[in-house]
């Protein structure tokens, strides 16, 4: 499998994730616990891997796992960092108007650059890291409040405390996928055994994290597994599968490409899910979604194309610019 | 003189020229003949050129100069193109509002680029294309109508012709410049010489447009020439200096540097005047502006920095991602 088809397949899912979960609502309302949807995505996908690891076991006796405790214990940091992440989020919606919110989610297009350079030593070129600025640029750029929209608050205007939050936030959200993308090309293991001690913590934080809840809420709702299946549409199960499916593609990502290609993978489907929601929900399409595609298309280019397309330049007209500088005014008063 | 210094001052000129104007009006109205503004300016340039030119031949006797009428009459025709143009630019605003009329006046970045390549047959690399197309998004980018302002028309909703219009006139700007630059380019006559070409035949057209403009309104505010001077002001003075001025830089430019080096001088100064109208005119800052400044930032880095410091790579770095093409699903699980 390529890369590129596995990106271009998560930018599709992660596309439809959106619509998919608006679809799910009746009038605008979850007739289920949205909350058993995450948990129930972690345990498909620990199921899948569990099937998929048994099957390369069986295919080949020869498949590498590694299961000693000090390495399978490196499998709960994305879990912890996912907890702790959630939390700051919640605290960072306290400061910021959701919309804000949301420019400020664009940062993580940088830090996972920044991150990535610096955990996984990674180098980019100065195009690159200009690619990198544009994708965010761009994405910022489609979620401009356009005239006419209700709220009208000006982002500037927040206590500094939800910017500084929201900015852990973006660095939370990097670190988990670079240290994700360092976990699972720390050695030849088999991706499916990643993924299996990945999602059995995944899926243990995620239950906790619903046990928690239901005794936050005094059990008003009755606990969580007896309400896990309630009120589930054929829409909602695709939802689940969705969830699952993008997770899945995402650590084969990590695996064989990078984190990079994961940003540029969900960044490029949320500019489709607005071009989705422009013929599906009737949204009005504006003049900055346009430009927004137009700049992380360009963005894309610029990261991935190969050096040589780029500079398709014969030598001597890159030599103008240069003999220009040797022009001055006084020379030539002076000729 | 080195061409960046020019196109810094350049900048920084045109983006007063938008201050000046609106600091010589008097409580919104100006005072004085706008329309006399021009052709002083022509005037202007015509006199300093002519003194210029006048000093360099004392100078310098072998100064160049071509006299035939053969080449003397091709200078006509950057004038009789802003001709036709300001009589598009008048239909194109019977179709469009001001702001979709302005939002399609970036189309001329573009335009300039393609004639530049085809007309002057000078190559671009598909950067340098990048860079020239995301200088336009850049610039439509700051000028997207932000919540809250007064008129909310789609862009998107008026009639064809207006956009045809609009198109024509972006081509039509760009051809004035592309032909100005193959004027200038042509033979090593003196800049001051082609100057003044280019300015006698600026101030005939423009005192030509005075007289029609009397003509047309029936001489109901007299003659042009009485109220030539009527109600300037030292700040009116301040935009007579400052136009002129700017486009002696500009054939300066076309002479020693390019069209597209101009555009990025013009297209930068845009956002300067926008930036300075915050101070100033205590406009509110919005975010497009801000990202509209970013992505030309960016584009102005693409289009002049030097390949290898754009491309400062380490090779095996580069090779990564070609070899993660031939990692394969099937050949994983055969394994």
């Amino acid at each position: 499998m390529q890369w590129y088809l596995v990106a271009l397949l998560l930018t599709f899912l992660t596309s439809s994730q959106g619509i998919l979960t608006t679809l799910s609502q009746s009038n605008g309302k979850y007739l289920y616990d949205y909350a058993t949807v995450p948990f129930l995505a972690e345990v498909f996908k620990l199921v899948l891997s569990s099937l998929l690891f048994w099957r390369e076991c069986q295919i080949s006796p020869s498949t590498r796992m590694t299961t000693e405790w000090k390495s399978v214990r490196l499998y709960v940091v994305p879990s912890i960092i996912y907890l702790i992440h959630n939390n700051v989020q919640f605290a960072t919606l306290t400061y910021l108007d959701t919309s804000t919110y949301q420019i400020m989610g664009n940062l993580k297009i940088v830090t996972t650059g920044i991150l990535f350079r610096l955990f996984l030593r990674r180098r980019l070129s100065n195009l690159q890291w200009m690619a990198i600025i544009l994708l965010a640029v761009g994405t910022t750029t489609s979620q401009v409040k356009g005239c006419g929209e209700a709220s009208c608050d000006s982002l500037f205007s927040a206590p500094i405390q939800g910017y500084m939050l929201g900015a852990v936030s973006a660095c939370l959200s990097a670190l988990a996928g670079v240290y994700t993308e360092f976990l699972m090309k720390k050695n030849n293991d088999s991706l499916y055994w990643q993924n299996v001690q990945l999602y059995t913590f995944g899926s243990i934080f995620n239950m906790a994290r619903l046990v928690l809840d239901d005794y936050r809420g005094g059990y008003e709702n009755g606990s969580w597994w007896q309400r896990l299946f309630n009120g589930y549409s054929i829409t909602t199960w695709m939802v689940v599968l969705n969830l699952g499916s993008t997770g899945l593609l995402v650590s084969w990502l990590m695996k064989y490409a990078d984190n990079i290609v994961k940003v540029y993978a969900t960044s490029m489907a949320m500019l489709l899910t607005m071009v989705w929601s422009v013929y599906l929900f009737s949204f009005k399409p504006t003049l900055q979604l346009f430009l927004g595609i137009i700049i992380c298309m360009m963005s894309l280019h610029m990261y991935f194309a190969p050096p040589n397309m780029l500079l398709d330049l014969p030598p001597q007209v890159r030599a103008a610019p240069e003999s220009l500088k040797e022009v001055t005014f006084e020379r030539r008063a002076d000729s």
